[in-house]
C-alpha cells in the first residue's frame, strides 16, 4: 500500500514505507482532530500535536478543560471534516510574517515556537479554517483517512513543552491506523488491556498496594502477592544456584567513594538518592555491581576459580519523576534479579550461552513463547566514545551473535543502541495479547573490572583483568510481577497461583469434612483456603471464580459419604468426583511441571 | 564471703554482697592499678577509673600511649604494691583545698571533675603516692587483694569524659575476681572466645566481610555467608507458614509522614537516616511496625480475620556510632525476622504462648538449650507515663507470665524495664562458652493502634482496636548469624554447615571416581565440593578441617573399586568405608533432625 502525500513545498509524492506512511496519516489525523477541536470550540490555543508510536496527540489550551463528552463531539467533527474532503494545504512563508498572522490568531504558544524554532522562512499547513506552524508532510486531503480508521481515545493534563513549571495544557490523544480492521484490533487490545490492568487487579486480588503516605512508587506487598513473589524467586533461586551461580547479600547503602570509583557518581547522579551519615555522604544503592565487585576482590582470584557467577535479588532505589510511575511496572525502588558473570575471555562464548539458555528456560517456565530479541552494537562512526578495546567489541560481539545463531533466534541488530561501557542483548516477550515487555538482559562492561582493577592469576602466573557481564533475567521483580499479573489477567497457572483451591462446604454439616480436607491440602504443602461463610454455593463458586482460584472442591453428603471432593476447575468447568489423593498426585503434577493451564 | 571495706569518712564496714563486693575489689584494683602506673610513668595525667560490669578500666592522658609491653610492667608494679600492703586512705576536705591539691600535682582532669561535680566538701583517697577524687568505699589495703585475682588486659584509645571533641585519653583495661579461680574461668573463656571470634572466622572460613569503601558496620555476605543465611531464612520461614504466619514484603523507604504518625520522627530521630525525594523528607527504615501497619490497614477487617501474623525478614538501617560497631554483632544495616501480630484480647494468650513455643522450637533446633528469661514491666511508681489503660496492662502481663509459668521456664521480673508501650519477655540465650546474647522479644504495644487508629469489626457489630504485638526471634538475622559462628565455633552442624562433605581424590587416577561422587552429592541437594588440587591427602585433609567442614569423602584405589567412599568426620574420625548411597541416607538424617552433631 502505497500514500499520496503533499510536501512542505508543495509538491506531491508516494510513501510507501509503511512506517513512515502510518506516521504521516496519524500526522494528518491529528491536524484533523485540531480543526475539528478548533471549529467546536474556537477560544482554544493551539500546542503542539504529533504522531507517537501508538497513535497521535494534540495539546490545547483551554482552561475549562475538556469533559469525556467532548471527545464524542470532536471525533464527530472529524467525521463530517473528512465527508468534506479538504485539502491540506501548505505554504512557505516568512519568520516575520508568521509571527505576525499568529499573533493575530492569539496563538502564543505558536508564536513562542517559531521565535525559537524557526529559521528565516518556514513552513505552514491550512486545513480549513486552521493554519498550523507545520513542516509537515501530510496527506493531500482528509478524503484520504477513512472516517473508520481513527478514534478519539482520552484527554490527560500535560505541561506546556513538557516542564511543569510552565502553565498546564489539555492534551488529548487519540489513534489511527492505515485501515478500520487494524484499529478495530489495537481497540479490542486497549479493552483487553484495561481488563488486564495490573493495578486494577492487584487491588482485586490484594496482591499489593501503594502508600499515599509512604510515597510513590513504593510497592507494599501484601500477603497473596508475597506468596507469588517468593514463588518466583524460589524457583529462579533453585534454578540458579543448579547452573553454578553463588548467591550473595550486599546492603542497600554505601558511602559515596564507592559510586565515584564506579562512575555512577558522575553520570547517574541525578538518579541516585543521598544521604549523610556522621560527615560523610551515603547512597543508597542504584545498582547491586559495586557490592558484588567488593566481593570478587575480597579475595584473590586465580584462573581456577573462574568463571566466578553472583546472583542477588538485590532491592535498589532510583529516582524517577512521579508522573511516569505506574503501578508495579515502573517504580522508584525495585528487586533486580541481579547476577554478574566474571570470566577468563575463553570462557565468555559458554556463559553468554549459558546464559540465553537460561533466558529461555525461565520464559517457557512462566508460559512465555514468543519474544522479540535486540542485539545492540556501538555506532560504527563514533567508536571513540566506548569504553573497552576494539578486540574487546569484537569478542563479545562475537560471542552475541554466535550464542543466537546456534539457538536458531533471530534477532535484531541495533547498530548505535549498545551502552558506551559494552554491547547487549535485550530479550523483550511478547504478552498473552501481543504486548512486548522489555525484561532480560545481558551485557558486557569493559568499564568496571578497569575502574575496580579486578584481576585474576592466569596460569601463566601473571595478572589478568577478568570479562564481566551483568545480566538479568527477570529484570525487576515487581516489574515481572506486574507482567504476569497482565499477561494471565490476574489467573496465575497453579504454581504460581497465591491460592490453589478453595474447599465449598455445601451446607453447615460439610464443614468439619471440609476442614479435614483443607488440612489435608495444606499438610501436603498446598496453598488452600476454605469458604464457610453462611452462603449459598453458587454464590462462594463465583466468588472463587472472582478470585480466580484455580480449583474449586465442593463436598456435600456425596462426597462425605464417598470420602471424595467434587472438582471443578476455574477454566473448564466441572471434572466430576475425585479422592483427594487423586486430586492431590494431579494438582501435584501440574505444578512440578509448571504446567501454564490445567 | 565478707569484704572488710572503708568508708570516705574513715569508717570501717564488711560488705558481704557478693555483686557490691566484687564492684568494690575492682574499683580497688583500678586504684592499685593507677598507682602503678603513676610511679612507672609520673608524667601521666589521671581521667577516670570506675569497676565496669567484666573488670574495670582507668583513663590516663599520655601524649606518647602506652604498648603492649608497659600492660606486663604495670602489672609487677601492681603485685610489688600489694605485696607492700599499702592502705586506701581515705580524707575529707574543702573543694577548696582539692583544687588547690590537685593544680598543684597538675592533675587539670581531676581539677575540672572537682570544679563540675563536687559540692562544698568532697572526700579523696590516698595510695602510696597517688591521691584520687573518689567518693570510695575501698578495701582497707591493697593486702586485701590476691595478687593472682586480676590482670591487665589491653589498651584502648578514649575520649575525656566519652565526647569525641574532647583530648584523647589511654584507657587501660583490666579485670579482677574474688578468687584466682575465678579470674583464671575468665581469662579461659576469654581465650575461647578470642578463638571463636567471628570477626576472624568470618574472614577465615569466606563467610562476610566489611568494606572500608563502602562504609563501617554494613555486611557485605559471601557465597559461603549467604548459604548459612539462606538455609536459616528457610528453616525459619517455613515453620513461620506453618504456625499461620503471612510473609509481606515492604519498601526499605518511606516518607517521613509515617514515622511522624508513628511517633519515630519525634522519639528516635537521632537514629534514623533521612534523605530527600523533589521537595519531601523520606526516611530509610528503621523499623517494619508501619509497613505492617498499611497492610493491615489497606482493607477492612473483621473479628473472623484475625488473628493476623505478619512476618518479614525485613532489612532496616539505624545509625550506631562507629565506636560500638563490632562484626555483625552491632551494625548500622540488619534484617529483622521480624512479626507483628493483631489479635482480639481474647486471642492474646493464646498468641503469646504459642510465641514462646515458637521462640523455645527454634532456639533449640539451633542447638541452644539454656537461656535466660526476663519478663520487663512497668515502675509501679510511674504508671502515669505509660501509653495503655490499666487493664491493657494486666491483660498482658497476665499472659506474658502464665505463658511462662505454664510452660514451667524461669523467669527474672524486671520492674520498671517495660518500654513505655508495653510489657515485654526478653529471651537471652547461652552459648557455648556460657555467654549470653539477647535475641528473641516478644512486645506488647499500646501506642501504636492508637497512632494509626487501627480497628476491626467485633462480633458485636462494632469497631473495637486490635491488640498488637512486635515478635522477633533471632531479633536480627546479621547478629544471629554472628552468634551461631561464635557458639560453633564456626563448625556448624551439618544441616547448616556451608559446605557439608569435601570429596578428597587421593591420586590423580581417582579423579574421574571423586568427580561422579560430587555430582551424585550435588544431585541429592548436599552442599559438597571436591580437592582435586595436587596436593597430599594429609594436607587435604588438614584443610577440610581447617574450614570446618563437617564430612570429607576420601576415595582412592579401594574405593574405585568397591564403588565405595572413606568417610572421616571432622570431629570423630574415621567412619569407615560407605556406598555412597548409605552415607547419603545417613547425613540426610542428620539434617532433616538439625542434628548438632553427627
Amino acid at each position: 500500500m502505497s500514500l499520496k502525500i503533499k510536501y512542505a513545498d508543495g509538491t506531491s509524492g508516494e510513501m510507501a514505507d509503511a512506517n513512515s506512511a502510518l506516521e504521516i496519516y496519524r500526522h494528518s489525523t491529528s491536524h484533523l482532530m485540531a480543526a475539528a477541536v478548533h471549529s467546536l470550540f474556537p477560544e482554544v490555543h493551539l500546542g503542539i500535536g504529533p504522531a507517537i508510536s501508538d497513535g497521535f496527540y494534540y495539546d490545547f489550551e483551554r482552561p475549562d478543560g475538556f469533559v469525556e463528552e467532548d471527545l464524542k463531539k470532536i471525533e464527530a467533527r472529524m467525521k463530517e471534516l473528512v465527508a468534506q474532503n479538504l485539502s491540506f494545504e501548505p505554504s512557505i512563508i516568512s519568520k516575520e510574517e508568521a509571527i505576525e498572522f499568529f499573533n493575530k490568531q492569539g496563538e502564543h504558544l505558536k508564536v513562542e515556537l517559531i521565535r525559537e524554532k524557526a529559521g528565516e522562512r518556514l513552513s505552514c499547513y491550512r486545513l480549513g479554517q486552521l493554519v498550523d506552524f507545520c513542516t509537515g508532510p501530510h496527506l493531500c486531503s482528509t478524503g484520504q483517512i477513512d472516517p473508520d480508521s481513527f478514534h478519539v481515545l482520552s484527554i490527560a493534563g500535560s505541561y506546556w513543552r513538557g516542564d511543569e513549571h510552565n502553565q498546564q495544557l489539555q492534551r488529548i490523544y487519540g489513534t489511527a491506523f492505515l485501515t478500520p480492521a487494524e484499529l478495530q484490533d489495537y481497540l479490542n487490545q486497549l479493552e483487553e488491556a484495561k481488563k488486564r490492568d495490573h493495578r486494577k487487579l492487584g487491588r482485586e486480588l490484594d496482591l499489593f498496594s501503594i502508600s499515599e503516605e509512604a510515597g510513590p512508587g513504593l510497592i507494599f506487598w501484601h500477603p497473596k502477592g508475597t506468596r507469588v513473589r517468593l514463588i518466583v524467586e524460589d524457583f529462579l533461586r533453585k534454578e540458579l544456584i543448579h547452573r553454578g551461580y553463588e548467591f550473595v547479600t550486599t546492603p542497600h547503602v554505601a558511602r559515596d567513594v564507592l559510586w565515584k570509583t564506579s562512575g555512577h557518581y558522575e553520570y547517574y547522579r541525578q538518579n541516585m538518592y543521598m544521604f549523610r551519615i556522621d560527615d560523610e555522604e551515603f547512597v543508597i544503592k542504584p545498582m547491586n555491581c559495586p557490592g558484588h565487585i567488593h566481593i570478587y576482590k575480597s579475595q584473590m582470584k586465580s584462573y581456577r576459580d573462574l568463571p566466578v557467577r553472583f546472583a542477588e535479588f538485590g532491592t535498589v532505589y532510583r529516582y524517577e519523576k512521579s508522573g511516569v510511575l505506574h503501578g508495579t511496572l515502573r517504580v522508584r525502588g525495585f528487586t533486580q534479579d541481579d547476577g554478574h558473570i566474571f570470566c577468563t575471555p575463553e570462557q565468555v562464548y559458554d556463559e553468554i550461552s549459558n546464559s540465553m539458555d537460561l533466558v529461555l528456560f525461565i520464559m517457557k517456565n512462566f508460559g512465555f513463547d514468543q519474544f522479540k530479541v535486540e542485539l545492540s552494537v556501538r555506532d560504527e562512526a563514533k567508536k571513540g566514545e566506548y569504553a573497552g578495546t576494539e578486540e574487546d567489541w569484537q569478542m563479545a560481539e562475537e560471542a552475541l551473535t554466535q550464542s543466537l545463531r546456534s539457538r536458531g533466534i533471530n534477532w535484531t541488530r541495533m547498530e548505535g543502541e549498545a551502552v558506551f561501557y559494552g554491547p547487549k542483548i535485550d530479550v523483550k516477550l511478547i504478552d498473552a495479547i501481543g504486548r512486548p515487555w522489555q525484561l532480560s538482559t545481558i551485557q558486557f562492561d569493559f568499564t568496571l573490572p578497569k575502574r575496580f582493577n579486578l584481576s585474576y592469576i592466569g596460569s601463566d602466573g601473571r595478572e589478568h583483568q577478568p570479562v564481566m557481564v551483568h545480566r538479568a533475567l527477570l529484570g525487576s521483580i515487581e516489574r515481572f510481577l506486574g507482567v504476569l499479573i497482565e499477561h494471565y489477567a490476574g489467573a496465575f497457572p497453579i504454581w504460581l497461583a497465591p491460592v490453589q483451591a478453595v474447599v465449598i462446604p455445601i451446607a453447615e454439616r460439610h464443614q468439619e469434612y471440609a476442614r479435614k480436607v483443607l488440612s489435608r491440602l495444606t499438610e501436603a504443602g498446598f496453598r488452600a483456603e476454605i469458604d464457610d461463610r453462611n452462603e449459598k454455593m453458587g454464590y462462594k463458586i463465583r466468588a472463587a471464580q472472582t478470585n480466580k482460584i484455580p480449583y474449586m472442591l465442593v463436598v456435600g453428603d456425596k462426597e462425605l459419604q464417598s470420602g471424595e471432593v467434587a472438582v471443578r476447575n476455574r477454566f473448564s468447568g466441572d471434572e466430576g468426583a475425585l479422592t483427594l489423593e487423586s486430586f492431590l498426585e494431579k494438582i501435584e503434577g501440574f505444578v512440578n511441571n509448571r504446567s501454564v493451564r490445567p
